[in-house]
């Protein structure tokens, strides 16, 4: 069976109809028994040798055609092949096409480009189960687009191996219940803060800073806070720092962290602000080279649950290289956390946007 | 007992030489039983109540005066309490203190700070274990000083806790026994290239490329190449390209990589060519977020063994940023792989830097 190019869609008769799209997925009814394949549908079936030629191209003069005809073919052939492999029906994204939504409007390409059906079911009936982007490895994605909606990256890497990335927007809320004493007393020391008579409780049950010796040998109470913990406790208006109280103390420390990090402090204390006034304890992610680690709940350091997220803090007009995204959900997942990434606007306003690997 | 400032050093008589120097590793011989402290030294005295006071500071104001006095104190005193803690006895590094080195001459702070003694053995018999530089995970670290010499970087983090990275030069050599068939014709499209009738051979026991979908259902022996493997194939002369052959098929992927990536696409293919010249296999590390992932000896694909390193390439003037190293480190140890990275010089010379995860 042959197809023919009408513009950039593949129109193929005889029992098309029933053949390829009502009982396999492919293509949109084109009146009577014909349909219409997308580039990528019509390449699927001469690989299959489903069909025999399109316009007297056979699959490997079509594919080499396709490539140079149209942005990013190859690896959209990839993923669509793959998708299918793992027993999905999926609709290129086309206004009128299977899974288009009304406001799709003239659907930019780079949003998405395959709607992708729940197994088991078809194009006909429009239900989906992922919307999915094709990025090749080298392409970068802007976070914007990301949080525009939940999207699927399939990521091509250079061997053109896949990955698919999950893009959603999480909730966080805790349930962690301390209020800091009133009146804390500290000492900026380069870019820490050093509380040398600070109650118990503040470490154990609040879990801000570190003893000054580390968890296993603590001098008489001396507490080391990081420059965002010392900074939000002044905000609180419960530490005083080097005799300044209040909004003095703040500023004090809020000077000394753009001095050591820039206007990137300044959205870290966002951050960590938030996730605390929302009883989520934030603690560095250092070691797993991220902003902070999260704790939903602490009831005590003594007896401390799994941290649940590793947060990556990014101006909101971030732009991700594949890579970085792939370096760190990778080691989210091996440590078995999710990562998340805040992104902060100008107008202090923060969005979340969680990132994890999915097996489709 | 109380000691006196001279200068940088904290000079202590009575009995210190017997009792702090000779049977607990601190400070050096000044002439009869007096020994000189470094300030870090006299502060964890100070600390332990060994020492009472220095010209009548106790712990807390000499701290803070020696924070003032002397860049990265803070940390220098958290790292040298956590490996006395460990068991080590350590000298601080000074012209003619224990361990230093002759051609030391005027060392400099930022090359390191303490040099780490074996356990059981102290600043008189001058052995060393580790060379210990202290850097907060807020400075950056040159590539080259780490190249320099086996040196270890104790990572002060924000909230004050402790990571040790250790950075070695690695030898590199493979033993995979493959030489390419001398009549490869591909094509180029987009950013890969495929070659549509590839002897089985090249997927199987070269590791080059990827069948054209997968690895489970392949078409009729086609293999997609990276670049990176294309250009090296067409430099060694075996791989022709839309018609054009030896020099000229290489440059047409040169251009392509270059214009997909930049001058980066010439670091990557140095470092992959060089890879492949001492019989290791490269290939991509995009799922780690690295450039490369190899091979030591590759038999066959159907029968691979464990990757051993990830490699990331980077321009020999890098600047490490110490959260991007734990990033890294963190990973590659996760999945049982050692992180290198290869820095590539003007010269087009490579040097191997290896950065691994130490618990001292």
């Amino acid at each position: 069976m042959d197809g023919h190019l009408r513009g950039d869609v593949v129109r193929v008769g005889g029992d098309a109809r029933q053949r390829f799209h009502d009982s396999r997925g492919y293509g949109r009814p084109a009146g009577g028994n014909e349909i219409d394949l997308s580039r990528v549908e019509a390449a699927h079936l001469l690989f299959r040798g489903d069909l025999d030629a399109i316009d007297g191209m056979e699959f490997e003069e079509f594919f080499v055609a396709s490539t140079g005809a149209r942005e990013r073919f190859a690896l959209r052939f990839l993923v669509y092949v793959d998708l299918r492999g793992r027993g999905f029906y999926l609709s290129p994204t086309r206004k009128g096409w299977p899974g288009a939504r009304d406001d799709d409007g003239d659907l930019p390409l780079s949003a998405y480009d395959f709607v992708v059906h729940p197994r088991g079911t078809g194009p006909g009936e429009d239900a989906v189960e992922h919307r999915v982007r094709v990025v090749g490895e080298r392409q970068s994605v802007p976070a914007s687009e990301l949080l525009a909606e939940n999207v699927v990256l399939a990521v091509v890497d250079e061997e053109s191996e896949l990955t698919y990335l999950e893009a959603t927007r999480p909730t966080l809320d805790g349930a962690t219940d301390y209020t800091p004493p009133n009146s804390l007393s500290g000492v900026l020391l380069e870019d820490r803060v050093v509380v040398w008579d600070a109650p118990e409780s503040l470490y154990e049950y609040g879990f801000y800073g570190q003893p000054l010796t580390g968890r296993d040998a603590d001098i008489e109470g001396a507490i080391q806070l990081s420059l965002v913990e010392a900074a939000s406790l002044a905000a609180d208006g419960v530490l005083s720092l080097d005799g300044a109280e209040g909004a003095d103390a703040h500023a004090a420390v809020v000077d000394c962290g753009r001095a050591v990090e820039g206007e990137r402090f300044d959205r870290r204390l966002a951050v960590y602000s938030t996730l605390r006034e929302r009883q989520i304890v934030p603690k560095t992610g250092y070691k797993f080279g991220a902003d902070f680690r999260t704790y939903a709940e602490v009831e005590s350091v003594s007896n401390l649950s799994h941290s649940e997220h590793l947060i990556r803090v990014l101006p909101s007009e971030h732009v991700f290289a594949p890579r970085d995204l792939a370096l760190d959900v990778r080691l989210a997942g091996g440590v078995r956390k999710r990562m998340v990434f805040a992104l902060t606007g100008a107008n202090e306003g923060i969005d979340w946007l969680s990132v994890a690997r999915l097996t489709p």
